[in-house]
């Protein structure tokens, strides 16, 4: 439980806790261990392997210390390391292996979850009790909260364009999307209602959604982030209808002030880590009064994803139904992983891991002002109102045509954190999409969408499509007529995580060199 | 796939996916894969995390060597160590440790797969073709496979006394135990047979079962290990009847000879690792020519159990969709387990492996004979058929009681594999019993049982009830005779992994001065 008493208690949520998981038991072997503690007792009870027969007796770790820069270059640089050693021994100061080594409770080490309360109660101060337990990595996360509370053939809420692997979890059991539109502050709250007010049961097969999945921050693919107001509305949406709102929010920590042009004027001053906390946008935890906001916590984002390690935050009464799922489908998160996380933990502390996070953010705010950078230099890019698509928001990225017109090719919205840019192309006007359109095919926007990757590709360059991102509302709406979305337009996801700055460049520069082929 | 193109393949078992795994797609963005290695390409596609941003530069882990024996006294006798190291530079003959820490395939570690066939090669020679990946522990590799076969409402079949946590897994699917009646040597495989002739849907309520779940060596709770004829009937009627067997196997490599007492003259010469493969029993995956046993391999229980980490072995057709399902449920095991086994099978070499196993054989076999040793010091022990219990198999505990005439307490069979010891008390004649009888509780047995258990916890010792191991046929089959028990006994598990000697001894002490009270 949190620490602060003066804190609120959580309505009654516990009607959103589905059939199967309601009918999980505790193991009957947990009555049993409260008497082993017990002075002198002989437990014959017990199977757990003997730890003197583990090979493992100790793990160093030689880790980048936080407050030096996270970059090095591709020579190798030496960077600035410092050791973590946990040992089977009891040398004073280190970690004690042999915990990590045997068997765990399924909620995960009681220093780590202590550690996490204190980074949520430092980020989020959430007004309402909660409790924290370790899972697997987000993507497990999702599993248990999707294992939780949706029935087969529910829907659950998704922003209009969403994270494939989170659907592709729930499509077997027969849940399906409900996309709300968004804008460049997130999905959109008067749309969330009215979808909300509207909802049919008759017509949709299924009670209205009480499941709002979002990654509100950085979103994949988007990049948007929903704005303080948004939010606020959004959470007040909830209560009105009784959603309990997942927030997946890996990219947290990865917000960047707007974008500038020439990015080399970004100023990029350190901050202390109370006035880094301050620039973050309030997460829907810190605004959660009723205990109704899920909150998927990942290290694997922030320190490495091989760790497959992160925590839950949410209502002690969704916190003990996952923790009856953990027992039984994963058991405690890898022993070395949490190891290792803790170590780095109690040598960086809290200040230490927001200072790696603040560098962190710094990182990837580089990397994308590198993209955008390339946009301005090989396109003309123009705020939305003062291009020829005043009905877009953000920005629009033009070219020339041979009559020396500027024609808008793809808007985009500057990515206030994360890893993506998404891009929306507009086909209207390109002869070669005219051509595909008047063959009458069944969808037009799609069959030129994927000319254009496969020409990309052919000149060494790669986006991910935009149809993967579509929500799965069931097999027969794929078209971008059925879908609703507007005629001679798709998507391409533009991501900056992984390429070097010349890659960046010379990647952009292919995407021109097609785009001046079928817009030029 | 096996390496041996002489190899069997298997019969088409795909009917027996369930509907919502057949409904799994690979996810989208795989179809960019390929294209990522091209010569020169840039991609802007995927969303990886830019392994310069990892803190983790190089892990040392320090290791018992297999040769060493395994055990250490509480001293801390000095170990055999050797240094295991995996490290971002390029040192030769370290691990790159990068890939580790990079999200992975889904499978796992190509050279890890690869080094989990050559031991399946060695140890089980699988005659039918077959794939590898792996996961995060078989506690979690039997959730997936439940996810696979089972639909809701199906029935699984188990042995009599079965892990509570594998049917807690399924308990909230409406999932229902179908137990098979056992002897020393197994599941008695007439009554399996009888069992699926004798099959009434309608009675049941759901279709005839189709899947079988054994821990077939040294099982959690019985100890019992199903003999080689045993097996192959079972294969048999797997074939006649069309069941995939379930062969969780944690205990493999913990088979012991039988008991001698004392058990100092037991001979413990080593073998060579060829010699100590040839005395184990034969694995179901050793006789499957058609694919239909999925095994689950764990070297958590051999290792550590904090590793969480483990391999499938199947046929092709369920590997593919068990990689399915870990791509959205788990993804890959974490990485620092994978580094850690990986550097150890490297520089321990299969042979290296087989030794460190044997000498855990070797170990728990002696705890083994420390509880033997105990009883055999406690109490009378007598073959069953020279015991005033001919009808029972194994041995007999008796104790005199006032009047000088032997008295049964409890039978048993000598574990030849695992951890734990099964034994069946016979309350008949016991005069609290007979008390407790007349009462006319709606189950007496399991009454006498609790307040049992409850002495013997005041005198500090603990056993696991025999309650914790029924199989979960529905709520309301829960009373001795209900369950078709024999009348005037109950099951209590006595574990000998993780005691010392001296704690095994004083522990059956005080379990035989409770039974004095009640049997003397």
């Amino acid at each position: 439980m949190g620490s602060i008493d003066r804190r609120g208690l959580p309505v009654d949520l516990s009607h959103h806790i589905n059939t199967k998981s309601k009918a999980r038991h505790p193991s009957p072997l947990k009555d049993i261990i409260k008497f082993m503690n017990y002075d002198g007792m002989v437990s014959l009870a017990g199977g757990l392997p003997h730890p003197s027969l583990f090979p493992l007796e100790q793990v160093n770790f030689e880790c980048l210390k936080p407050s030096a820069s996270v970059s090095k270059d591709a020579n190798g640089e030496a960077a600035d390391l410092m050791r973590l050693t946990a040992g089977r021994g009891s040398s004073p100061g280190d970690l004690d292996l042999t915990q990590f080594l045997q068997y765990g409770s399924g909620s995960g080490n009681r220093e780590l979850i202590e550690l996490s309360k204190d980074l949520t109660e430092r980020v989020h101060a959430p007004p309402c009790e909660y409790d924290c337990i370790l899972h697997p990595g987000n993507t497990n996360a999702w599993s248990k909260v999707v294992g939780m509370l949706c029935e087969d053939d529910n829907f659950v809420i998704v922003e209009e364009f969403t994270y494939p692997s989170a659907q592709a979890l729930w499509i077997p059991l027969g849940i399906k999307a409900v996309p709300v539109p968004a804008d460049a502050d997130g999905i959109l709250s008067n749309k969330l209602r009215d979808l909300l007010i509207n909802w049919d049961s008759k017509t949709a097969g299924a009670k209205r959604p009480r499941v709002l999945y979002l990654v509100s921050v950085g979103s994949n693919p988007t990049g948007v982030t929903i704005s303080a107001q948004r939010r606020r509305e959004i959470y007040d949406i909830s209560v009105e209808f009784d959603l309990i709102i997942v927030e997946d929010d890996p990219y947290y920590f990865l917000q960047y002030p707007g974008y500038q042009t020439p990015s080399s004027e970004n100023g990029c001053q350190a901050k202390t880590t109370d006035e880094f906390v301050k620039t973050l946008i309030p997460s829907f935890l810190s605004m959660d009064t009723q205990g109704r906001v899920i909150r998927l916590e990942s290290f694997s984002k922030t320190l490495f994803p091989g760790l497959r390690l992160g925590y839950f935050i949410a209502n002690p009464v969704f916190i003990e139904r996952l923790l009856r799922a953990t027992e039984v489908e994963t058991q405690d998160p890898a022993g070395l992983s949490q190891a290792f996380t803790l170590s780095l933990l109690r040598r960086w502390g809290i200040d230490g891991y927001l200072t790696w996070l603040q560098n962190l953010q710094l990182q990837y705010r580089t990397r994308r002002d590198w993209l955008l950078d390339a946009f301005y230099s090989n396109f003309t890019v123009l705020a939305a109102e003062n291009s020829p698509l005043v009905e877009t928001q953000g920005l629009v990225a033009c070219v020339k045509n041979k009559d020396d017109v500027l024609r808008p090719v793809f808007s985009f919205v500057d990515p206030g954190a994360g890893m993506f840019v998404w891009s929306k192309f507009y086909f209207g006007g390109v002869d070669r999409y005219t051509e595909i359109e008047s063959e009458s095919l069944d969808d037009p926007e799609q069959t030129f969408a994927n000319e254009l990757w496969k020409a990309w590709a052919t000149e060494l360059v790669l986006l991910t499509p935009g149809s993967y991102y579509h929500p799965w509302q069931g097999a027969d709406k794929v078209t971008t007529k059925a879908r609703g979305a507007e005629p001679r337009t798709a998507h391409f996801r533009f991501s900056f995580a992984t390429p070097t700055e010349a890659q960046i460049h010379a990647g952009i520069v292919r995407v021109r060199k097609v785009i001046g082929k079928y817009w030029g």
